[in-house]
């Protein structure tokens, strides 16, 4: 362990690429050694090109190291992508043709076939697949930001208990829209009830994650799930609105015993990155909040409170996670801490 | 109608109070004569008294009338009450006791079995029920903020197709929670989800309301209801994400054309705070939004948007409606015009 | 006056062109009879291209009219532009060339020498030097928004006492920056210190509009100014925070009668966007506030507050106007209607 | 140093007493002991009573802790203070002449003759004329939240080139006026222009501050100050554009370099709540902002911006800090520390 492994990041300059950095600074384990952004700004420092909005400051090895393009020329062997999903889809593809392995936050691949989508909590197992990748490189997926804490939460309902119907109401951060993002004007004093593409993204993630690897493929978990998607006016941290139905009769005791005995693999493995409990649950009623909760171990865990009975489901509760922290760059470094752990990553070094 | 009705204001310094004196100003039926609140302002003026946190000006004629306290003394006929609930209770039936007309905004008495819980546009009918009071004067109330916006969009739902379950998430407004209310050091990023008492208020006021008149009583409406409430930082007007199943089969086309057909009474009647219409679809995606537009029809009309199917229940959308107008004392003066155009006043004047 | 003037609009499609067509809209001098926005937009209808930002409906006339391009191909007669400042310059120019006369709220020729920058409350006479422009047309510019209601309150101050030394600290909303301007991440927990080019506006527009017309030129008023700009959380109004000393040795006392007795030019005209009265002293000491007061009088007055004796200078006190109305659009609307009641538009009918 | 001193909390329910307890767990050299509150909390355990509003849990230790009543029955030798106003004169009083040391973030005993007004970096040696308080323990006093920081910067101004005249205009956190404070519908889309009290505090402290000691007394400094504050929609840091005449005729790197190069007395004696840098200068024009750059150095530092020469004094620029932690139990503690470091407490164990 005494020599890091060299990461490049793809998409460097976005608010994730950002995170990716700013998380990867003085990392045990990994060490960004190559940045790589759009054409225009290739040649150029990171410092003289990024618009910095994080509240640490850049590290000084990244300020004064000089963007890159996209593409094979690139040097290392592993990347986190940050890509803009304009571009993500077919940059990954032709560096995984290439041999490389790529971990990416984009959406474009997270639904190929042969593409694990892993919360390291949930569906460790899923990584097997890669071996079945049609390239001599690899690509992993780390889930949609709104999905990922939603998943955490339902992960020991899941698996004692059984998922049958599943309603998200969400009330998602600013940052979870990238730089810039939302305008100010639209969201002071108000809130925009729709997200382009969110919806789907919850209605679908959820029933691959919390799949089963059969051989070759991963089949589908199949309950039903409905998301409906709100912007509020937050920085950091979705809350989620959720109601479940689950397969066997249980109390809002056995839920909050799961709940509270939950830990895995990350926490077994003692990644640095995992949260040491992955769920917190509250008893005060007003709680969680993003404001106070969000940061919770690291940002990487989900705060969850106001479990009880529903009228129209078996049970309703309220979810919180860090949208760009596990929601985004902190979720795939933790998946790329687990390959580590897992020695996936070795036959790209 | 050459002269107006004289009316007293029961609790009229708080954020509700102000509401009606801003709203019966220049009213063209009625006329405030009388201001009353609690016991430490009485003999004060109303302009010393007040926080007044309207937009437009404290009227002259109020603001040097001097506040009474709330009791029998009052010489009105007529009240509009915006009274805490703490109080209210016993106020209002002290006053009606003694043969004065209570159109009451506060929760108290709106499942006592005989006073109406009255929607001019949904279930005028069920002021019949008043007549049935074991009181010379008589109670009517007006439903809980989130409650009334929400049921007008269900209205013609209910009525054409049946409403089999109703599921609703609220985002509701800072305005809600009275004045000083809601701390900003709890809202500004941030957002709180719960709200004391409120869930209960929407899962049982619209049965009450969409009951059906049936002599003496109001036998309750019997759909299924879940609500979860949570607060926002917007000043004034309440979202709600609304899902449905319908006792009918129908299509998103049927219930557009529900909406737009939509008008009753208060519109037939032309009553002067009535909506021209109560409701209003938006087909931008991104639409209903509070600051755009909770102000729609004098901030009576309930906007609605982003309908379509949804994967557990029949239908889901959005709706919008201004919180302490059409919620509160916008809404209560309705009720109020009704009456008169109904003859349910004169017995008090 | 049976027939409106027709007016074309350059720039319809932006923040401050969607208010120049909601202000318009009903006026009962001006009607809006071609509208022209970037080439990329030519030929499009108004409805199908804008994105509407504004709380009112868009017109039903402007929605179905086609934008063009900003040429001399135009056929009205008379403009008011929005432009933005990158291509302001030029068209303007050449419009005014080509015998049309445009009264403009982009800053490319606030200082050209012959080009008079106007507050119809402050400078009216400097109308005059629109004769001695080197074209068949005219170009009339209105003042930056954080310089106009600023201006307002010091008028009554310049006229009877005389201005030495002014210094201002601005808190500026959001609606300044155009849509969608500043980033909601900017924003929202914290204020921005800084906003390209604003200090220099502030510290150089008054000099010309308290400025001395003397034939064919206009002198500068000689104070000296300093000004340090902010961007705040606020929708619309910008806030500023006034220190000024004066020629003469006054009081408070003499100061609020001079603000309370301004009246002018536009006021006496009966100009129909004309505040009935341009300035408004709050005696609370908290007020006055952009959310309560920057819609008094239509948006086209200054609300003062807190005029106190200064340390520093002679006196304090905190001024706020409406940016994108008295501070743009409506500012702009103004000086045509003072134009066509002084019969300076005859030329270009 | 093996044993910590113990120290009690006046006023420990507050949210300038949670800072406290928040700041002093796991403080190397403090530990709270004792914790008190208003007599309606006596006997309590502070988990119960406290309205815990940080964004780290309550340390154990103190959650089952019993408040007591704030007089001489408490058995502390000293005192950290957080009492409200209206009390912390007489309590303050009470248990300095019973022999306790009190070191108070309280406003009422600042101004006493024999009272000092400390800033670690600026006027330690203030701290001699305890000697001749006329109690047999002592009081020492922290300045306002919004003088601290600005103080900080001012501080090798005055020492290498001296102050004539200083304008301040500040934009305050809502941090500032505690908990509830400020209503979420005074501020959201709003700023208040005016803060009760506070100019005349930014207006006094700073002379004594900057006093020399004479013996048994301060001789203020005796540079004109004027300050006008304004409250905005940010959670924590206090923004405040500062403009300053100096004695001497110096150059913008001149200022640069004095601010660079200061360091003083705290971070030479390496007191664990020192600062590294008390000052950080930014180049970029838009910065400081509070939200990026409240946190700097522990929350411990002054963050600064956009010198540049006035037109009205000599420069101008903007000073951040945070309000709560610099501004107010951080920086009490900060002197706690120095106190002990030079062997001011040792009397009092």
């Amino acid at each position: 362990m005494n020599k890091k492994i060299k990461v490049g990041i793809l998409g460097a300059t976005g608010s994730v690429g950002q995170r990716f950095i700013q998380l990867l600074d003085n990392h045990p384990w990994f060490e960004v050694a190559e940045i790589a952004a759009s054409d225009k700004s290739t040649g150029k420092y990171y410092g003289e090109v990024v618009n910095w909005i994080q509240k640490t400051a850049i590290p000084d090895s990244i300020k004064n190291m000089k963007l890159k393009s996209c593409d094979a020329k690139l040097e290392s062997k592993i990347f986190f992508s940050a890509l803009d999903s304009n571009v993500a889809g077919e940059i990954e593809t032709e560096l995984a043709d290439d041999g490389r392995l790529i971990i990416s936050n984009s959406k474009n691949h997270r639904f190929d076939h042969d593409v694990p989508l892993i919360i390291p909590e949930i569906n460790p197992e899923h990584l097997e697949i890669i071996k079945y990748q049609n390239c001599s490189g690899g690509i992993v997926t780390n889930p949609n930001c709104s999905t990922i804490g939603l998943c955490l939460a339902l992960k020991p309902l899941h698996d004692e208990f059984g998922i049958e119907k599943l309603n998200v109401v969400t009330m998602q951060a600013l940052s979870g829209a990238g730089y810039p993002g939302v305008s100010s004007l639209d969201i002071v004093d108000n809130i925009i009830p729709f997200i382009s593409g969110e919806e789907e993204k919850i209605q679908t993630e959820p029933l691959k994650i919390f799949g089963t690897l059969n051989d070759d493929k991963i089949v589908n978990a199949d309950f039903s799930i409905s998301a409906s998607c709100n912007r509020v006016a937050v920085i950091d941290g979705h809350t989620e609105i959720v109601q479940v139905s689950l397969k066997e009769k249980v109390t809002v005791k056995d839920i909050l015993r799961a709940w509270k005995e939950f830990s895995d693999l990350p926490q077994k493995l003692k990644l640095p990155s995992a949260p040491k409990n992955p769920l917190h649950y509250f008893d005060e009623e007003k709680y969680p909040q993003p404001k106070l909760h969000r940061n919770i171990d690291k940002g990487m865990a989900t705060s969850i409170g106001r479990l009880r009975e529903c009228k129209l489901f078996d049970f309703k509760f309220t979810t919180l996670s860090h949208n760009t922290i596990r929601g985004a760059a902190g979720g795939t470094i933790l998946i790329a801490e687990l390959m580590k752990a897992q020695n996936y990553l070795e036959k790209y070094l």
